[in-house]
């Protein structure tokens, strides 16, 4: 018979024990920021109805972005992001929610797409939103970025410093109607600021010309990536609006210890769900990562659920994808996570058995993390061997002697001392540690 | 516009955030023991090869089980249960792991079929195995069963104590060969003991019936439910060996300090996979609930993707069937998991905003899990609801005077008292209890 491949598919992570242990480290500590800042942890489904997943029809081209299947007469598929679930969540539960209502999710997305380099068809994101009904200050938007900030913060030892760009999308709503531009000009110009950083001034300056065909108003949103947006006051009362927001926002920002904020107007987020401030961050250290984690306010959350108002600020980390990535350039030093247990019980010998396990017993029993090697009748090297390839920090080797004297021999692994203690000063000694 | 569905779909759970919380605390408390059983979590893709999901092919049959997609010419799938997946992992892995290997998985199960109650498409289980290459003690298959119990008593203030119940294959097959069956009767009567709790005593004799019909056959298996299976003892060399295995496993549970350990014989565990002892774990105080987790040995676990030998002892625990059923039955006081903040700071008047999100980050930085009232207008009647209705232990309140004297007024949400503080004396108070 064929044997059958041991490879995940392709666009699937799958990370050995150490890598996973790592893994589980960050995601604790950046989990335990948000709980301290009070966020819910919501764990909806993978699947979803189709029709809550998108709003086109045509099966064959939402097939090439998602899983999905059908079962019976309903048409389902695994989530792609955290906001439609959680839409369609509050907007299901609203009067089972306190609002304003602080929500994380750290889930699965998968995406039906080929995969690519450093795109994955299964990756983990943390999200985190508040939300409000009917109204949502703005401080709420400064809250979410500095609890990103602090969450980035807490594997600050791997990912290094971090930065925030601030863009708003009502300037560009004020300036398009100052400039007076239709709406098929809005999107399109709109669509090369979204991409302004990938396409190079050329390409900008060449889109912005067949988009307006007007040196003047081509020239003015040229001027917002030159001299910012001062020249702007006092133009229209939209604009000064949006301005006066954007100047008060980073005061705000301020106020929460939030470093490394600047405004970027060529932040733009796609054209999705955002209608207000948007955001991304970056790794100081490790630039070439792109954007670590983004997100912004949306005027309306879960309108296609709701005829309640929902305004949410979100944000998500891309936590796998950055991840992996830290770890394939060997910015995480793995070593540190190469220690499964504390100690290793090692049983020389069937006849000494009942006394190794009742070690094992009591060494769990306080918490100590203990494995015990229980084919009693392999020799002394195989089993010191085993502690060793597991990286157990301590041995304890229990033969004749040690059974009948109810003592253990403790076996340092990485200095190699040995010294005949109990098993309460094993407990002592790894605890205290 | 028609609104969107916001129920989930029929078999899929989802809590509200006070049950989530209770989930996530039961989770914790049990993974905690798996760690310190020195078990490595491993996290691997929901999505697999239909072709490592299973050995059928035919599709519309694996369809009414399974949830199927079809990407290129790559059939895939979501996992239905944990050791599909495990067995391609560390066959995978031969070279990075180190055997004896302890894995963990907790993680969601998917099932196609038909959502029926107490029954879900979506649920999390909590697997644990321990494998060898070549060779596995049963002694590991005791701990294994010691590492269950340990687990379930993680949370035996919501379960209660529990059982487990020992059954062996290696039994009924040396009694099969003794009673000389052939091997479409070994087949058949192993599906009526797998069967034989369910169908009742009138039902399972008129199965012996039919599949042997033979008088002394058939009351010698029967027996085996009256008399036990000492009776079998110096039958045959195959009996009393596994008859001695038996005993001598149940010695060894005692070692381990196995609670509530029987043997009974009824307990087989279906067709698949396992190959020696197999157990089920109840609920002493829900018996109700059925099977709450479940295991056995397999004597070659990876036969399907390596040439090596994996023996394998595991089990699983039905972690979202116990959870929901527990919740369902009123069985969980979610009271506990009430209060997600210890603190919400409630500002009076936006002057007073910059000082309120300083007293925010003080308590932050402290780790004192704490959310704050950002809209800084809103009277002190909706401020103080929010915080009321959060559940919050303490409101912390900014005014004019507290922000001027860089105090707080402390409200004790639970005896209504008040208190003028430091922010260093609300740190104090909250970590302090």
């Amino acid at each position: 018979m064929d044997l059958k491949p041991t490879k995940p598919l392709s666009g699937f992570i799958e990370l050995l024990p150490t890598q996973q242990r790592c893994f589980d480290f960050c995601a604790a500590r950046m989990l335990n920021v948000l709980k301290t800042s009070g966020f819910s942890m919501l764990d909806l489904p993978a699947i979803e109805r189709a029709e809550v997943l998108t709003d086109k029809d045509n099966w064959d081209e939402i097939e090439t972005q998602m899983f999905l299947f059908q079962k019976g007469d309903t048409k389902m598929g695994l989530r792609y992001d955290g906001t439609v679930g959680l839409s369609r969540y509050v907007a299901g539960h609203l009067n089972d929610l306190v609002f304003p209502f602080r929500a994380s999710q750290f889930s699965k997305r998968y995406r039906g797409e080929r995969a690519q380099r450093g795109r994955y068809r299964e990756f983990y994101q943390m999200d985190m939103d508040i939300m409000g009904v009917n109204s949502l200050s703005t401080n709420y938007d400064a809250e979410i970025i500095s609890v990103i900030q602090r969450t980035l913060n807490s594997v600050s030892e791997f990912i290094g410093e971090n930065e925030v760009r601030i863009g708003s999308r009502p300037f560009w709503d004020a300036l398009f109607d100052y400039l007076e531009m239709n709406e098929e000009q809005k999107k399109q110009v709109f669509v090369l600021i979204d991409k302004k950083d990938k396409m190079g001034d050329a390409d900008f300056a060449e889109g912005l010309r067949d988009a307006l065909n007007d040196e003047n108003k081509e020239n003015q949103i040229k001027s917002v990536f030159i001299n910012g947006y001062s020249d702007f006051l006092n133009k229209s009362d939209k604009l000064d609006l949006a301005i006066s927001e954007l100047n008060e926002f980073m005061k705000i920002l301020e106020l929460f210890g939030v470093k490394n904020a600047v405004i970027d107007l060529s932040i733009a987020r796609g054209l999705a769900y955002y209608t207000g401030l948007v955001f991304e961050f970056k790794s100081l250290k490790y630039p070439e990562l792109g954007t670590v984690a983004g997100g912004g306010r949306y005027a309306d959350l879960a309108e296609k659920f709701s005829k309640t108002k929902i305004i949410g600020v979100g944000a998500a980390i891309g936590f796998s994808r950055i991840f992996v990535a830290l770890m394939e350039a060997g910015a995480i030093d793995l070593s540190q996570f190469e220690t499964p247990v504390d100690v290793a019980v090692l049983c020389m010998g069937k006849e000494n058995l009942s006394y190794a396990v009742s070690v094992l017993n009591m060494l769990r029993d306080a918490s100590v993390a203990s494995v015990a090697y229980l084919d009693a009748d392999k020799k002394f090297k195989n089993q010191i061997e085993y502690s060793d390839k597991i990286n157990a920090k301590y041995s304890v080797i229990i033969g004749e002697d040690e059974a009948k004297n109810q003592v253990v021999t403790l076996k340092n692994m990485l200095s190699g001392e040995q010294q005949t203690v109990s098993v309460a000063e094993v407990i002592k000694l790894v605890l205290g540690a």
